[in-house]
């Protein structure tokens, strides 16, 4: 009954040149393809690389959280 | 010869209309029903919602703990 | 348009002499004499008062969100 | 006279469907509707809300410092 | 009845050139104009500004908690 | 004179197969056996272990005040 | 196209009776019978059991990081 | 032979109504009259109390560590 | 052998009127006149200035790792 | 009943000139002559003393939990 | 242009026999000799030694901001 | 006069293919290049890379002070 607020909590890094949000975008997207639930998700850490003197990829590490729902056989 | 010392963890979200305790109980529970061998958990956050001034549910963010077993497929 | 995902944040610290979640509970509706829309709260730190051997009471400090509404002159 | 150093501290949650910066945008106008003084801000937080896995909006906990002028009845 | 150990708490930057207990004491009495009832101060942060390679003044950020009254009007 | 406020503190753990709350008062009455002058405490962690998918028992980590007096020999 | 820069990332106990970093690699191992693209690890806490007055194995909790694959049909 | 570099830890709160350092003080004499081989101390929170809108004391948690010696009956 | 792994790590403060992530490159290449080899970063905190209700500036406090070369003579 | 997960915890600091485990082990040992029931330790902080460009010793900062048993006149 | 706000930050310790706040003013000092625009510092930790049951000397570890100028060939 | 307890700190990474022992030493002789005077470190991360499910070196990241001397023109 209680069950809509119960969650599994993954951790995610996802990557992009661009931006921190489409870093955050990228890991989202990537968990998505085998979690149907995603329900919502905290940045953990934001960093990146640098290759020339310029940022080559910002990375982000996300916490995302997930509810289960019957019939699933979601792996995490 | 160590293993029975190797663990995964898990992080999980549980919710309960009544106490702490409960919702531990409930994410312990809704783990469960896919790993056989919790062995310990540790409360990272309490939380909860409120309706109209009253506490609707408390929630509260574990790590849980497993071991692993020969035959086991488990998924997480 | 998205005012509604906007809160405010206060800090309280909630008594009982019987439980956690009571001490909780009291903070809540202490706070919710002046403030109509409380959403959410987040225990910060879980301690008491020992008199004579034993927990005189329970001691919960908390964050709570609340939300603002046009009409209100809320003072925190 | 060191009073222009003297701040009180909020804390908020703001929040947009575009960006990060636009939810510290959404939560840094919103008290500045009954704040004049508003000087600072620090990222707490930065989290989000999921709808069939794509990012619904982006969710931004701030601390917002202001200073007190003579004259002000502010509320918080 | 537990009423007397329920607090708000609020967050406050205060400034001395003189010494980092002379800027909580700046915090305190500031707080105090608008809030009759302060119980205990925390000191969060110590900091300060430099200028010409002297400490221009310190900086004390307070967590400060005050009791409710019957009768009271404070703003937060 | 301000001997009243200087404490000792020390760390316990507790544990109950009940509650959170029997845990922290099997801590404090075992840490009131050799110390008469308990103060407060302040709960550090929760956790607990799992014995056949459920909560077996709960322990909570406290640190714990006491003060000093005159006369006693007190081991810590 | 950014896709080699994210990561999953999975929580282990590692344990050794000898060192650290065996207890490390202990984990590892573990891990790398159903993950095939662990990366890097962060160690989270050193602890250990003591019988008898002596050490009695480390325990390592970690967190390593793995790369998914097309064909993958990883558990986690 | 590395004795010299082995302490316990032992956590204390001392209060002074006049300074920070002055509290530290207290903490480190009250200790020092039952642990001869003080050594080092770490602050670790402070805090304080108010009356009447002025700081009535000030309160700091300190850690201190100290070296045993062949022949102490330290009781820590 | 190892020394491509081998880093020095600076702390800096970037800022930009625009967005977080250029706050970041401000940074970067600040840093990037007097270093040729920096490698990562990583966010500490992310805060801004306020001016009128608006937001004035972002600002960005990020650790930047380095390598050494040989015939370097890096400052820093 | 539940006595036996009943723990008091201790803060040493170790130290060895050949490893962090020795380092580890040498402040067990230490604490291992007053106190019979040491059961676990976990390590707060590893650090150490450099001289002449060479480390000196390693030094570690443990917490330790022991067992209180009738009869025992265990001063910490 | 918002070089202004772009700022290196460097770890200091310094040290006093008789207060914190001459520790800070030593350690701002004694950068201020090979740093020009030293503008802010924060404090990280306060700690001290102890000789014959007294405080010998407070430290405290600072971090401290300061601009870069062209023309500056400072070292860190 | 209290120059011997004046340091600065530098921060940086260490890695080996053996153990985190060796990490910390690679970085402590590689900072020993330019400083003649590091007095002692800090552990801060400890974490490691992974190829073919086996640890191909450790990284370590390590705090390190060391104390500036009259005709130094150490760099940092």
């Amino acid at each position: 009954m209680e069950e809509k607020h119960i969650y599994k909590v993954i951790e995610l890094v996802g990557s992009s040149t661009d931006s921190v949000e489409d870093a955050i975008r990228m890991a989202i997207r990537c968990a998505g393809k085998s979690l149907r639930n995603l329900r919502w998700f905290e940045v953990v850490q934001t960093r990146g690389h640098i290759e020339n003197g310029e940022i080559h990829h910002f990375q982000v590490v996300l916490k995302a959280g997930f509810t289960l729902e019957d019939g699933d056989d979601e792996d995490d």
